[in-house]
């Protein structure tokens, strides 16, 4: 069984992970979770810091020569620009009394939660004054250490001949035609890797990128919807004993444990509510003579 | 913390649950837990398995003249259709020498796996050629139990004043037109429980309904959409040191683990896409001076 | 993997466990789980209330003719006595006005904890006056249902050759002269069934009596040892990634989490002080030209 | 709720640990960690390792400014002797083809498995023909990070008022005469940090010293016995809802997964055996008007 935690402030030292319970004897490819934290960095019209971040992990436990031992994997990705913030983010050293009245206040505290964040909920639950020990935890930066653990998970699944792509269906208004075909993943990777928005189709695709420069210009962001897509799974991962075994729980409930995300889908998901029951996708395994 | 475990089979004897960690001293108000037995079975154009069951309640544990012991509470619901099922559901004893073989074959076993049910990926995972083997939990006559289950939760939630409130926005093409106001949950449960749809708008309603008939007709079906509304939660429920205790997470989780359940969505959903940043409804926190 | 919880109290209506896990197409003998409970109420010198009890398990769920489907198991142990409690210990019914104050106060009610218990702790832990809110389900009753759902995962193990034997070493000072064979379990455990101590030599065994007897004369009680003997242990059970998968660990801590139970030692135990590295027993794996 | 993982091998580049939950605005002392990893190293007797490795903790996230955020806590622990070592042990680079097939197999695997250890076992378990793949994170060398981790959960107990205190009462043949005073810990403590053996009788102490030296002459091992006490628990700690929420089972879990710990007592422990029920020292709170 599969368990982790992770660790680390948006403006610490570091990010931490440690995964217990990835077998022995599985070769680990670095390259392939540098590979994953740059795709989390990219963006198109993603703002200065993702540049400074540049994110690669590093393994300090659970390989020899790139293999697994089955015992725990440490996987650490530093703060490329700790420099800049070791004064006022050093896990031990106190805060230095030679950081002036001001500076202390506008560099160091903050006190004006933003929408959309954990920073007034936090502060309340935490009884912090100061909200960067908030935000610092609550922070979307924590999914770096998700993403690298997740690509070690990545490829124990691809090692069983499990394959996954995704592709971004939707950015504001701008949203594809037509659904992607399923049986060439290897294709739709490619095509989306080209793309700055990761879209499959180039017209959408730079429509996608004009809504956001759009909503950039005022200021202000914009959201999309990804389509996330695996091939191969192993029949009866999962279970139906109790409600914390069901697959389609498990999957739902770590994708909505991304800030980000607000809604998540399976199969035909809401579109389901506007369709008949035999014409569903998943009847593909409907038998004639089965009783219904 | 509160944790249960349900059990029993579709046909079986009864369906249990135990749910440890509710505190001592709260009162339990048991024609609660029966109401929300009653609105699980209701339901416009249900078949005719709904109208035999009627579950009811047993408490066998945890309580002591309806007020919590701090100690677990033992849930049963039994099966009102036992005496027709005992023959081949029995627990222990051996099936019957008496029933023939084609009576056996047809009564007792299942061959057929169901598309869109857990039949040949649990038969497949279990290793049982009697998908009824699969079939009896995987039903969704479990969710009974977390229905039970979950009525003791709100009740403890009630007692903090946490306020509850669900209606149906779609089914089919037929869905509501205008948002339900959030300020009186009473009223929209009162609404609501007149509504053989749960339709909070009385026009939309017939048509639901008329969506419902005819689907049935054509021997087929037809989703919808619910809308959970809850009001009063303390601030801080959840967390953000790890994914696992993030709230958007552990609800997503609990109602896609519900097996009609494809889609979920919190806030403002999947509707965010295509919505600015700046109108985004979270923002009412949102300070002038802040840092947006 | 296995879980499971338990629930009822001492003088409830039933103990009732579900034990999720269990794999689907295991043949559980019944008799095996009665025997047990039945192991477990008998004791030399044990008072009235075990021989009301006699307990028997009723199974409601996960087995179907005698065979785990893989679905969670439902085990009820009924409480033989529950009609001279069902007044005062009733889980939803209000206490009856009839009750008078002074019978109310001496059948009902309990305020003064017992040394040795949970009695004071559970008293202001979850802050009940009456402690019968408190020792009806801290009592070691609760073990019949461990008992059980023990029973089922020793049919488990015993199905991949696992064989267990246990023996009673010490009472009071009357303690075993040498170690037993171990290399003939059920003669271990004819022997031990026929004596009233579950003691291997019957002269100890008859000095084990007395001083039981003794003790029992002047109103007081005596202590002692059991050793659990588990032969054919696949390798490879329980593991070193982290602290809690350790095999010892988790035995200690099942076996401390019996209430009367006092000290666990696994293997030499607390003798292995007193011993040189080389003379331990579990040398014998030990290879000369090894590194020590 | 507390929860931990440990990661790293006995002679990998570090130890980590990631600590989740400990509540926000706990001052945390680095130099108390550093002492209990200072004593863990310490030992009459022990080897030339102990030596090198001089154990220093280093804090990567969940503290600020020496305060706790509420976020995990990252521990590392650097491997002090990791350039002798980084060559065969480097968790991603190849071994080096210049490692000749002579020096590579005396210092890289290791075929022969230890008694005692867990190398035969995890070598089956986890398919591992060179054990070096298993005895570095199976290694008692893992008990640094727990050590680390207990720090922190002792200084969040003693800002309760919690007070700890341990004593060695027994090396081979060598016994303490008797129980020391439980009502002055700090003393306790003050005299055993100044006993190579950590023993309260300083007559003892060199008799226990002798047995070790006595021991180590032959090449050979001697166990002992250590006495925990802690004072100052708040009442109700632990719960009897379930079998795993029982105090005494967590405390004996996680004793027995240390290594080197082969069984466990709490209270009067396996001395209780032979003390009748009135002598016990629990009965302190006995109250003579109670039903015994």
């Amino acid at each position: 069984m599969l368990r982790y935690l992770t660790a680390g402030e948006s403006h610490g030292p570091q990010l931490t992970a440690i995964l217990d319970g990835l077998p022995a004897g599985l070769p680990i490819d670095i390259t392939q979770i540098n590979f994953q934290l740059l795709r989390r960095q990219k963006g198109y019209g993603r703002g200065g810091r993702m540049k400074i971040e540049q994110d690669r992990v590093t393994i300090r436990s659970g390989l020899r020569h790139g293999v697994t031992l089955g015992s725990p994997i440490t996987l650490v990705i530093e703060n490329r620009d700790w420099a800049n913030w070791s004064l006022i983010m050093d896990p031990v050293k106190p805060i230095p009394a030679a950081l002036g009245v001001r500076e202390r206040r506008l560099a160091y505290e903050t006190h004006t939660p933003r929408p959309g964040h954990a920073d007034l909920a936090g502060g309340i639950k935490l009884n912090q004054h100061d909200l960067r020990n908030v935000l610092e935890r609550a922070s979307a930066r924590e999914t770096a250490a998700r993403v690298a653990t997740g690509s070690l998970a990545r490829q124990l699944l691809e090692h069983f001949g499990v394959e996954f792509a995704s592709h971004v269906i939707r950015i504001g208004e701008a949203a594809i035609k037509k659904d992607v075909p399923l049986n060439n993943l290897e294709r739709l990777r490619s095509i989306t890797e080209e793309s700055p928005v990761r879209c499959a189709e180039s017209k959408t695709g730079r429509e996608m990128m004009a809504a956001i420069r759009e909503a950039k210009k005022k200021r202000d962001s914009v959201g999309g919807v990804v389509e996330v897509i695996v091939r191969g799974i192993p029949v009866g991962l999962g279970g139906f004993s109790q409600w914390d075994n069901r697959l389609d729980g498990r999957l739902a409930g770590a994708l909505m444990a991304i800030p980000s995300v607000k809604g998540v889908e399976i199969g035909l998901g809401f579109a389901a509510a506007a369709v008949r029951g035999s014409k569903c996708q998943d009847r593909i395994f409907y038998d004639a003579k089965g009783d219904p």
